[in-house]
């Protein structure tokens, strides 16, 4: 059976370039007041050379979600799923996540709030997809507390709390800037440690407890 | 000299009630995707009602964010500048300003975005004000790190992954929900005091640093 994400053609550099620049236009000047004419003439090219990529400016929109949600599964998602300790997931699910939302200036990781202009079933196929991101870090936390190293904190504000921080980023950091990307990334992911993880020596011990 | 702010007639009920109103359509639609039409017909006047109120759309954009800066200044800037200890001083500042970040669905705070469609004069007036709540949270963050109780994390980063938690919390929170706004913003300003403030006798003292 034919998905509508099997409709969406492979990216290849040309398309990703589309999308990158698309993304950025989109979240300046927002998604519905953007025309395809917009698009087209940012990346030096006609209307109907833009259609040649995409038959509308929904499909531009639910490509470039769909490329960033890529971009959390093979780059966050599938590498952190790897790690036993908790305590190290959630830091390498953090810093990782942290460290892709600046990529290319954030465009593409600010657009997550646009998820909503998608027709309901592309729409439902990109809030599954974020759900298995969230329930990524939920599970982390959740085994974080089921052996007493979680701070006392619901998981719903830990998880959101951590994803806020993360998804602010592309509206402060500067590219070229004091901090690089990869120094931000690592100090956000320990303010969530810190934060959420208990520090050795204090955690319950399972065994004390009743 | 008459400033753009003395021009802004002073807050009624019912022009309180137009902003949040009007907040709510244009986060859920986009700024630029709204017309006047559009927020009066949500309001159940005419459109030379909502004239009789603001100006131009862009008027009321600029008095639904003065409106929130008013907001930020009475009920979390004032309050907490009157705190000395810069820890406590940290913990009601975010628990105030998440508490308000949650009011009225917190469609006023997700404006935060749209400062960008002001014209120049009153889009600086606006970032001049919320200069003035980053300056306080990056003050208070000087403050515990001249006394050594900082954690080792860059004052940017924490400032603004403080402001990422809070003003992500409109996106996910939900009025009458399983949490209360009170329950949610002490749990927020507990994140981020353990994600910054170095816990008690882990702290540098001065009088041992050459």
């Amino acid at each position: 059976m034919a998905t509508v994400r099997a409709l969406v053609r492979p990216a290849t550099p040309r398309r990703i370039e589309i999308c990158r620049t698309a993304a950025a236009i989109f979240r300046d000047r927002g998604y519905d007041a953007t025309s395809v004419s917009d698009v087209a003439r940012a990346l030096g090219i006609t209307k109907a050379g833009l259609y040649h990529y995409f038959e509308s400016k929904e499909a531009l929109l639910f490509e470039i979600t769909m490329y960033g949600l890529d971009r959390v599964r093979d780059d966050v998602v599938i590498p952190a799923r790897g790690i036993k300790d908790p305590e190290a997931r959630l830091r390498e699910i953090v810093t990782r996540h942290a460290s892709i939302a600046t990529r290319g200036h954030g465009a593409i990781a600010q657009l997550v709030d646009e998820v909503a202009a998608l027709p309901p079933a592309r729409r439902k196929q990109a809030e599954d997809r974020m759900r298995a991101y969230i329930d990524l870090v939920s599970d982390t936390l959740g085994e974080l507390r089921a052996a007493g190293r979680l701070r006392d904190v619901d998981p719903a504000v830990a998880a959101f709390g951590i994803i806020g921080m993360i998804l602010w980023l592309p509206r402060w950091f500067r590219q070229n800037g004091r901090l690089s990307s990869e120094q931000v990334a690592k100090q956000v992911a320990e303010i969530a440690i810190n934060g959420l993880v208990r520090p050795r020596g204090r955690r319950r011990s399972k065994k004390v407890r009743r």
